[in-house]
């Protein structure tokens, strides 16, 4: 019997979000219905509502940071039970056959993966969906595949920003190896920054935060950051020249890039994690001079999420949230434009009822 | 005694080269002493004699792919004795100390390598010079650390240029772990990319080149190229994507770079080996949807460029060269000017004496 689901939804780019409800479906063999107890709040929800990227179909129900408890599982289903604390990030499905997906890398899924918002959904005909609809909402029906455990250690609420936040920062930590001795400079200290900085810090690593101000200085030195520098002061940023085994660049701003390389040392990368719709310059000089690299990297595999909760578990590392009530969500936005939140906005989905 | 040396020099951004006499160092215990055969011309020497990057220092005399003979040695020099044929690259010194130079990664010398021609010469002094000047001569004296050995199998002429065009391709194509079934494309068949070519297909890589139009497969295949595809065109392009693990970019122009980030499989990586002044305009999707890299590398190291002569000496390796006489340098200019060249000159110091 489909699942009867309580969800804020965009129905156009220039409209607050709004009260929706709609259909999930009732579990198949292969999956887990869960309660939704809290979604995190990712900037990517305002580019896809703002149908920044093109190609957002409305009515759309954005959210893939997801945190709640199994109500229900398929026949098949022998990872999860019910009652069980459960997460869901970026996607909900991929093609499980290519290159990729076979190295566990589902997130650079060939023919693409199946994101849990936006997506074609192939599953949702029964109940009408033509899309994949998010976590803005109180019940979700996922395929055990792309279902992860939260550890008990880690409350839903602050957990939940782990499955894009946490996952996107400690991806890229993993690839380029930082580890005990390293030195990782985490540009922008905002939803992601602040879980690369307790993410590489827990590693091992002597991080150093670059900002446009002082104002979270103190908030990075509390996340265990040795350094703070203010990356329009040209003094700072020579004295810096070459001190970085890997930078993580949370900003999308253009300007940033090529002042920055020169922090790089040499064989050291610069990875961009914020999706920018313009061209970055950059100049061949700082890469060729060091044998720097220009690098993305897109949240991370299954297997590595399921790895990177239990690491927050054993460090105790969650995110830094303000929890919110949904009907917030638009003001929870328009903070967010300003980068007015510390560090991540949280919904609480109890609270969909004041709402209705 | 000092050594009187004859040579071509630009004097001045928009002149001609001409015949310029000055004076090498006597040699000192460390050094080698070393008549001049041949010399490639690197598209680099155009750059600085038309002073493209800001900086140059006239008159000055270029020339970095340098192959000899010994004429003496100095007390502490132990590798090379009179007679012997030896290679002189971009570098004739850098610090020896920096971390870099302890990796014998010299060419990314933290304080800056010695340049062949053109970098400050603290050795100058005694002969009354204050930069260093290249290959463009029949004598040099280069401290024994900087001198390759040119293995026999190798002739002069055609090894020449592996000094740099060989080792600038060399280095990356080792450091991105390049083998048996990798999968690498070539942009552009000039002098880097028809060496790229060769190593790379000796190294047991199915490579592929991209060139503007059809002129060059020919020759591409005859060098080993399994596949050759026209840049303009969008199906073929297309049909590349996800392809490659690594992209060997020689090719300096500006336009090139966004159309063939798409050509990298996942964890894929386009190497810059050309100084372009204005900035690449590089797209973050393409970076994040699949791990790829941007990055850039600069000639090799003193070993490694050992490394790679002999390796070429296995192989049966050298540069595709035509040879011309020392006065008609400014014709070979404006020749490479139309990329008219196949696929390196190389100037035959033996010919000096038609100048004079």
């Amino acid at each position: 019997m489909p699942i009867a689901t309580r969800a804020f939804a965009a129905t156009a780019a220039d409209q607050p979000l709004s009260p929706y409800s709609f259909e999930r479906r009732d579990p198949g063999p292969d999956d887990v219905a869960i309660a939704i107890k809290y979604c995190g709040v990712c900037h990517s929800d305002l580019h896809v509502v703002h149908n920044d990227l093109g190609g957002t179909r409305y009515p759309i129900v954005p959210g893939h940071e997801i945190a709640g408890v199994v109500t229900a599982v398929g026949a098949n289903v022998t990872r999860f039970k019910e009652g069980d604390r459960v997460g869901v990030g970026c996607m909900v499905d991929s093609c499980r056959t290519c290159a990729s997906c076979q190295a566990g890398e589902e997130q650079y899924c060939v023919p693409g993966m199946t994101q849990t918002y936006g997506s074609p959904d192939p599953k949702g005909a029964e109940v009408g969906q033509t899309i994949t609809q998010g976590g803005y909402s109180d019940r979700i029906t996922v395929d055990q595949a792309y279902v992860l455990s939260i550890p008990d250690s880690l409350p839903l609420d602050a957990a939940a920003p782990l499955l894009c936040a946490g996952i996107t920062t400690y991806s890229p930590l993993r690839h380029w190896k930082v580890g005990p001795g390293s030195k990782v400079a985490v540009v922008g200290l905002g939803g992601l920054g602040h879980m690369a900085v307790k993410l590489a810090v827990a590693m091992g690593a002597e991080v150093s935060v670059l900002s446009t101000s002082d104002r979270k200085k103190a908030d990075a030195e509390r996340m265990g950051a040795k350094h703070f520098l203010i990356n329009s002061d040209k003094d700072a940023m020579k004295a810096a020249a070459e001190k970085f085994d890997l930078i993580i660049n949370t900003v999308s701003a253009t300007h940033e890039i090529a002042s920055h390389l020169n922090l790089l040392a040499r064989d050291g990368t610069m990875v961009m994690l914020g999706l920018t719709t313009e061209g970055l310059p950059v100049f061949a000089l700082p890469l060729l001079m060091r044998r720097r690299s220009v690098a993305g990297s897109l949240i991370g595999g299954i297997r590595e999420t399921q790895e990177m909760l239990d690491f927050c578990a054993e460090h105790g590392i969650v995110c830094d949230i303000e929890t919110i009530a949904p009907h917030q969500i638009n003001e929870a936005y328009a903070r967010m434009e300003k980068s007015d939140v510390r560090y991540r906005f949280v919904i609480d989905m109890a609270q969909i009822d004041q709402a209705a």
